[in-house]
């Protein structure tokens, strides 16, 4: 709930002196990231390693005497660190999963210490394409190494070290950030009591890795890209950037989503019929999201994200058996997925759910009837609220 | 059925004098395209005129002495006139519906007598963006007017005149030429018998222009488009062209079809971990897929036929009221969909069948339970090919 200030007692606060900003009750409020230095080197799935690189985080909440009540979060292709709050008293924008984390909301900052950080090869200040790299004083651009979700996961065990968490009271992420979840309670059963992850999916399907591939091919083609040291040459791959969105963003609404938010609405009442006038509001609307994010997000970090999204399959060292996968996991397991959602489908939560049953692991999962398509996981529907903190609230710490 | 020839045989054959080739007993066979130039300027409904204009068209089987066995093919985004039969003996490829065309195929030549055009807009030979302006003397290029279904059937009722044909048997086509069938139903009520509109839908949905806007702006932003006027500069916009093509084509194919054809299959057995690389064939099969696309098709008839697909919507001259928009049609109609296509999902037909049954019109519906998505029309799935064959058979001639 929003504190409510008459403006005209606000006006006058303000003539008397400075201010400080009254954010929402239920935010976290002003935050700041923080930087962690690694030294040790990191060997990385691909057989390159990192010597030395940075991982900037946030926290909110306390961590309690027993370190028992922390969670970790895992960022989708596009977060990053800044889950909740906000940077400074002008931030007009909190940050992404605000609908989620905070105090009362279902990742409740009463109860738990949350960090939340940018994983390697972002953008958002972690070691990523867009940083120097040490061995030659220039700018890593191509050079940068692919990155999986198990070397996010093992670069994520250090930060949790660095903080003094030997076990998280849950690992919690939505889409991509589910998979880190997962791949958590695989490689380090002892290290997280719960794993919750939100529409996500055990492996991509080739439609998923086809969509990835034309937004991939988008950039790579943009003759901006100037083979991935666009940076060097004072340049950016917008155009392929700004595709690569548009396309992205059709498979994180829904079609129902799409047809409600705007229909066939058009522009204007008279069609034009030229291809330099945007006809219909959803043209209007698909160009925006790619333009804003082709001015903030680094197109190898881009890159990246959907090879990460692609190469995710842990249950192939099995034999593609998921239940084999998840034996020697401990953790107690709970799932979401939306009934709209067709990037990762209510299906691909349950292929884990069932294989979870079969592996006899504690699971729990709920398919909510929400009409936004993948992006519901982002946003504060009030079933999908309630189921989570239901989840959240009966963990112990 | 193929017409089975020992390998020895032909050897022997062809060493002794040439050979005419011996063409399934179910095609039509060789065939001829032919041209038709009309004078008379064409209004459109952009509100510009073509003032003279070619088609290119094939016909397949024999207009019986009434006239009254004629059918007229309706071609999707990427079609052509080219739907059945070889163009040379050395021809490996049929034309594009030779699942559904030729003697005792759904659309039997030895019943009927089958007209198939190109559109206007085209780029296999109907007067098109890659033609010369008569009134400039240059390619048309950018400069070619905005085309819509509405414009097409006017277009191909001049070449039902020109051939003699006063009513249609059938006006038969898929997904776009679906649209075009279902128009000439409103249009033209009195020329046509029977309306086949298969994997159709009455308008655009905001997901559909969605997609088609990626497409245009992949092809607008590439630097080579020179604004339409590429072949001026000797260039094709080829990386537009091809990302445009295999977004496309990823909303032609089912999931579930994708799924299977390529699922997470590897190019090779090692991962690569760099993007130079192509990791699984389903990358690679969209890629050639783009590729032999950007070089075949001129891209300001892709742009055309995007947005004249966009811009489909009869029911708009009627409050949105489809049931009213079909008042004055008099054909029997029948629509196919396809439990898989997700482009234009049955549910899409089902909104043209439950108006036509609200404006009380014969109206046959079936819905096929076939894996491959959208491209199930062009495909020779058995229980398609019987269904339409039964509806087709019992149109009295």
């Amino acid at each position: 709930m929003h504190r409510f200030v008459p403006a005209t007692l606000l006006l006058f606060l303000h003539l008397e002196h400075p201010v400080s900003r009254v954010f929402p009750e239920d935010s976290v409020g002003l935050v700041q990231p923080e930087l962690a230095h690694f030294k040790e080197p990191l060997a990385l799935a691909c057989g390159r390693q990192l010597d030395e690189y940075e991982l900037v985080y946030e926290t909110y909440g306390t961590l309690n005497d027993s370190r028992s009540n922390a969670i970790l979060i895992c960022h989708a292709l596009s977060g990053h660190h800044h889950a909740a709050g906000y940077h400074s008293e002008s931030d007009r924008k909190p940050g992404w999963w605000e609908a989620c984390i905070g105090p009362g909301k279902p990742i409740d900052t009463n109860r738990f210490f949350v960090v939340s950080l940018n994983n390697l090869g972002g953008c958002n200040g972690s070691t990523g394409p867009a940083s120097l790299n040490p061995a030659t004083g220039r700018l890593y651009g191509a050079d940068f190494p692919m990155v999986t979700v198990q070397d996010w996961v093992h670069s994520q065990a250090r930060l949790a070290d660095r903080l003094g968490i030997e076990q998280w009271a849950a690992v919690v992420g939505g889409s991509l950030g589910g998979m880190q979840a997962m791949q958590w309670s695989i490689e380090y059963p002892e290290r997280l009591r719960h794993c919750v992850a939100i529409a996500a999916a055990p492996r991509l399907s080739a439609q998923n890795i086809a969509f990835n591939e034309v937004a991939r091919q988008a950039i790579i083609s943009d003759p901006d890209f100037h083979d991935g040291h666009f940076l060097a040459h004072n340049n950016i791959p917008k155009r392929g950037l700004k595709l690569a969105r548009m396309v992205g963003h059709i498979t994180y609404l829904s079609d129902d989503a799409m047809g409600q938010k705007f229909g066939r609405e058009r522009k204007s009442e008279q069609l034009n019929f030229d291809l330099s006038s945007v006809e219909f509001q959803v043209e209007s609307y698909l160009r925006y999201q790619g333009e804003e994010f082709s001015t903030r997000f680094d197109a190898n970090t881009y890159l990246l994200m959907t090879k990460a999204l692609d190469y995710f399959d842990p249950a192939a060292a099995h034999g593609g058996d998921l239940a084999k996968t998840f034996a020697a996991a401990s953790a107690s397991f709970y799932l979401i997925s939306f009934t709209t959602d067709w990037r990762f489908s209510p299906e691909r939560s349950q292929e884990v759910v069932n294989a979870l049953i079969a592996a006899d692991k504690q699971v729990s999962y709920v398919d909510i009837d929400a009409p936004h398509g993948h992006d519901a996981f982002l946003i504060p529907h009030p079933r999908y609220l309630q189921a989570f903190s239901s989840y959240m609230n009966r963990i112990e710490i």
